[in-house]
């Protein structure tokens, strides 16, 4: 019998990088990365079920109202969530599950999934953020600074995470959270079978 | 400026084999392990300050009312506990510290020290307990029989633990405590001092 597998929650500012470091990880274990829904039309090229779910609103209203979305945002007049179902089947069999969402999401990821592990990606330092944020070319200066002020108030709340793991490197940000996914297949709350295992033989 | 060392006590049923998985992390890693203070007489080759530190009833006492003691047992007349302030210095230092306790110490540790994670060192199997027990050949049946209803009773207070670390080997016990505390260096709790620095320069 396998043990349920652990759900392991991923968020961070913007330019923490947390992306790359998912990419990297996704090629070193065996995790299930899930699959978020959403009721913004496909881009050419996106995939049903690969990229996102695409629902309608009205569907996507519906998994509101019944409970089954794990946690939701509604950004720019579309709404994007986890699909609880095929969260819970990839645990019930013992796999794990990473999760990506934005740090407003994480907020409320506490009391929807209690049994989760929250991991926050943050930058080495403020300068490297900005170093980050510039180099991407994209933005204007008073986006990057906006940009800043938000990332340096999401950083305050590293509280409301059970770990927060330094993105110096792509490699060493991916070390430190294979290091946390194997401490906490020993975390005692996740412990229970095979607790009950040990102690029912004798 | 180093970080704030963390303080991990580690407990878990006699025949757990916590003693030897503690020799095998010592080698390991640059732990300070806690030096016990007590009341009973020194043994022959025994030495101040090495494997106890050696005070009397009255001095022992006098610290327990001085609030001096981090945790401590009165076990067949005499006292064993943890003396606060050699702890305190180390994790000042930024040095981690390893304190061995007895489980019936460990319920109380929460509260004395809210700060320190607890790990819980648990026999692969009761049948392995049993077996490890018979084999040192000290102990007569009804005392192993005693040993292991009150091992079974510990087991179930798992909960009280932040990790559960199987003991199937010595090898891989270490590995598995080494990786919690290595995942514990990223545990938000401990994270204050360097989010106070990664925020403060922007």
């Amino acid at each position: 019998m396998n043990n349920r597998g652990i759900l392991f929650v991923l968020s961070g500012p913007s330019g923490s990088g947390k992306g790359t470091a998912i990419k990297e990880l996704m090629g070193r274990r065996p995790l299930k990365l899930s699959v978020s829904a959403t009721t913004r039309a496909p881009r050419p090229g996106e995939v049903d079920g690969v990229q996102y779910y695409f629902l309608s609103k009205e569907e996507f209203e519906r998994r509101i109202a019944d409970g089954e979305m794990l946690e939701y945002v509604n950004y720019c007049g579309n709404y994007y969530g986890t699909p609880k179902a095929p969260v819970e089947e990839s645990l019930a069999t013992g796999q794990d599950v990473l999760l990506e969402i934005e740090v407003t999401g994480a907020k409320n990821i506490r009391t929807l999934a209690p049994e989760a592990t929250l991991l926050f990606v943050i930058p080495p330092s403020m300068k490297e953020l900005r170093r980050r944020l510039e180099g991407r070319g994209t933005e204007d200066a008073a986006t990057i600074e906006r940009r800043l002020s938000v990332a340096k108030e999401e950083l305050r709340q590293y509280g409301l995470y059970d770990y927060v793991v330094l993105n110096d490197t792509v490699e060493s940000c991916a070390d430190q959270i294979e290091t946390i996914m194997e401490a906490q297949k020993r975390a005692s709350r996740y412990m229970g079978q095979i607790m009950e295992r040990v102690m029912e033989e004798c």
